[in-house]
């Protein structure tokens, strides 16, 4: 099984995509752009919703659902937004389908037009503040702290799985708010929750900053990202963060009464994630054999396999240690197929990213041990059955801790500094990841590294790390320290 | 408050409607026929998903993901199918939108048409079953035990927010099996789920049974129902389990090789419930005050109102009782609000239909006893702290124990039996509810009692209760007990 996938060294587009295909995370469908998401890659997705779910609502956050579809006219409301997504869509313009007068099938009845063409949702921000009109009168309706689970299309032209695809899975936060400060903290905020998760849970290091003007979200006043790196040295854009200002609000005309039943026009952040995270967590871990999942994502965290097949005494200890580990809310499968031998079992696992894997086999039974396999670091020890439980549940915390440290040392052997536009360029050709340089604050000169070497600045260091001097690329005077890369 | 909502006994489609409102369980969108599902609504649906997804999980079926569009041509695949499906719905043609070239706003580029048009997938058997024929080669794959949660559009005519709307959220089961009877045994173990769920967690009791050929989903070769009662007297079909034979397998061309390299035909099903069951829930058991939530479904099941306002003592006892409760489960709120008084706290949670009340005051603290107020039946009374826990945990199972029978004793009360056309007609008329008569089993007596009376055939009797007889139209031997009923 692992044969057949393409080494990294050899081609890393490959690769990625015989690891989405071969592990089972998702397929191509029959219509363009739009990928079928297999069960462990829903799966995977399923396990970051309930973690992000529950950490929107340890922050106050409630979920709601608004409609799929946007009448025509609400993208071009906002004059920054419209230039952004009221351009490659999904546009619905008739209502019905009939048979065909002319042969076999159905056509378009072309008596069911629209009055108004709707436009499948690249993004909710119109629609969301159509709606916050009516539900916002006074500062007593404030803070409104909303977060929606949903798909959404957006008509790339060139897509891979997960990473982008025509229409794709996420979350997108909506809130509103009674202050500037109010707002500007609740984007931070979510901002601090991404990445949260990134690190803790899918074990992806992330550098956390503000977009440039030029790379913010259409509308937004400013976009706060997350940005992970591959193995191939790109950046990936994991999350986004905007403080959208009262920009929708005065598109939409919402408007509160304060204390002093003086109207004011209401604050706003959005923010999301997507599968794309999948993509992410798959580029992160994987590696020539298949998907290395971290645990505390792993829809399958322990798989017990019988050797060489399975019995009513393997089997019972099977189940007694599966129990055990269920105490401990660790999920376990027992694969007790006999129609499989072990070795082919070992290369399924190990190809699906299980991150612990129990062979049980008489010998060992006699022995009183099972063989425990991690999938990180693939070694392999003979475990006391005696104390199973405790033993797996640390060497999942370890797995989990040993992904994040090495994907983090990686991370950070790919950060490097440049002091000219051809050291930047020589780094990105022959070292990638990020590249930390002076920037003189201008879209011009952004655009000009961007056609010289094709790298993108992906945040502005916070820090400003870099101190006070020249733009490398323009020479001008530079106070900003910004990340470069090339990214996905 | 309560007073905004119109009685039942005065006009119940408009009480409906007032609670939907005023609870904020959803509001109308700019969007034709598409509603957005408010916190409360949604919180209830989340509810309702998490238990169906863990009881479809115990019952082996594992989540995925399948593309929101269908290509045109998918649709009229199955004979059946494309009378029932490929007529309403949302027809994609063009992809792209452009700045208006004489005016203001977006116009849809006509250069961007589609070569063939997608629609919103009203239901995803054909896109699913043109995915299976990838999946499946050898009598290994089988069964195919996957479920999708997912937005589905159909384009009604006439809509009601949660019972029939444009767009609605649901889930939809579809398996691939390598025999007949394991098929057949699959429609009937969801079919079971579903009652299971109706009576346990809505507290909604169901009668279950097959739909008449007629009434039956296209493309199936049988439809298995559960059918509820609505305080209206007309039924509620609230969830359906497909056996859909060969039908699709046959159009997608999805054969398996069995264990002696034969090939057949796999055999399938579908399932699926959807937000109409929120609109189901509310129709059951609430009432002229507001909303009633099972104790089960409750997004918030227990709510602290300090009474008149919080101080250091009330918030101490309020956190202390409030943490004891969480300990065992219950999601509790404490409305800790200084701006609104307890009266109006009060009306907003018995409009929204939170189970349980408890009010704490610097009086009952003397007493170390509080305030306790079921929602259902709005009984009071004033509990020891010592112990509260305990109490309201009893007290919940309690309510929704008391919310199923009353609810099943009001449907008992509503089954009758007709021995002629009349007779239905007059209970229909004047009582309403189910009612069972003898059936010839032709479709076309079946469409002259709607044509007479209004009512369907919600489901066949399957234990056939009133023996053989006469058709109760048609005169003619009869020997299938059917259940009659208007209906939603």
């Amino acid at each position: 099984m692992a044969k057949e996938i393409t080494p990294r060294a050899e081609n890393y587009s490959q690769w990625y995509n015989d690891i989405v295909k071969k592990a089972g995370l998702a397929d191509n469908s029959a219509v363009r752009g739009c990928m079928v998401i297999k069960p462990l890659g829903y799966g995977i997705w399923e396990n970051m919703k309930a973690q992000l779910d529950s950490m929107f609502k340890a922050t106050g956050h409630v979920n709601a659902y608004f409609p799929l579809f946007i009448p025509k006219s609400f993208l071009s409301k906002e004059a920054e937004h419209v230039e952004g997504f009221a351009k490659e869509c999904a546009v619905i313009t008739h209502h019905r389908l009939m048979n065909n007068p002319n042969g076999p099938g159905v056509v378009v009845d072309p008596s069911a037009r629209l009055e108004e063409e709707l436009v499948v949702r690249p993004t909710s921000e119109t629609i969301i503040w159509n709606t916050y009109k009516d539900w916002i009168q006074s500062y007593r309706d404030l803070p409104l702290l909303i977060n929606q689970w949903a798909n959404v299309v957006r008509w790339e032209m060139r897509t891979r799985p997960f990473l982008r695809t025509a229409e794709f899975l996420w979350q997108e936060g909506h809130t509103a708010h009674a202050t500037k400060q109010e707002a500007e903290e609740e984007a931070a905020t979510i901002h601090e929750v991404y990445a949260r998760f990134a690190e803790d849970y899918m074990a992806m290091p992330v550098i956390k900053g503000a977009k440039t003007p030029n790379e913010r979200f259409a509308g937004a006043e400013e976009t706060y990202t997350i940005e992970a790196l591959m193995q191939d040295g790109k950046a990936l854009q994991a999350g986004t963060s905007h403080f959208l200002g009262q920009n929708f609000a005065k598109a939409f005309d919402v408007k509160y009464a304060d204390q002093n039943n003086k109207e004011e026009y209401v604050w706003a952040t959005s923010w999301g994630v997507s599968t794309r995270l999948v993509g992410g967590l798959v580029m992160t871990h994987s590696d020539d054999e298949g998907l290395v999942i971290p645990p505390r994502l792993a829809p399958t965290q322990v798989v017990i396999v019988p050797i060489p097949k399975p019995n009513a005494q393997i089997m019972e200890v099977a189940e007694k240690i599966s129990n055990q580990l269920r105490a401990k809310g660790i999920s376990v499968k027992i694969d007790n197929d006999k129609k499989k031998r072990p070795g082919f079992k070992f290369a399924q696992y190990e190809m699906e990213g299980v991150p612990v894997r129990i062979g049980i086999g008489m010998r060992d039974l006699e022995k009183q041990v099972v063989e425990v396999a991690r999938r990180d670091t693939k070694e392999k020890s003979y475990v006391a059955i005696d104390g199973i439980d405790r033993y797996v549940e640390e060497l999942l915390v370890d797995i989990q801790n040993s992904l994040f440290s090495k994907a983090k040392k990686y991370r950070d052997d790919h950060i490097s500094e440049a002091k000219s536009i051809d050291e930047l360029k020589d780094i990105l050709d022959n070292k990638g990841g990020f590249v930390k340089a002076l920037w003189d604050g201008t879209t011009e000169t952004e655009l000009k590294v961007k056609e010289l070497t094709k790298a993108t600045i992906r945040c502005i260091d916070s820090t400003d790390s870099l101190g006070e001097g020249q733009d490398i690329q323009s020479g001008a005077p530079a106070k900003q320290t910004v990340y470069y890369a090339k990214a996905y």
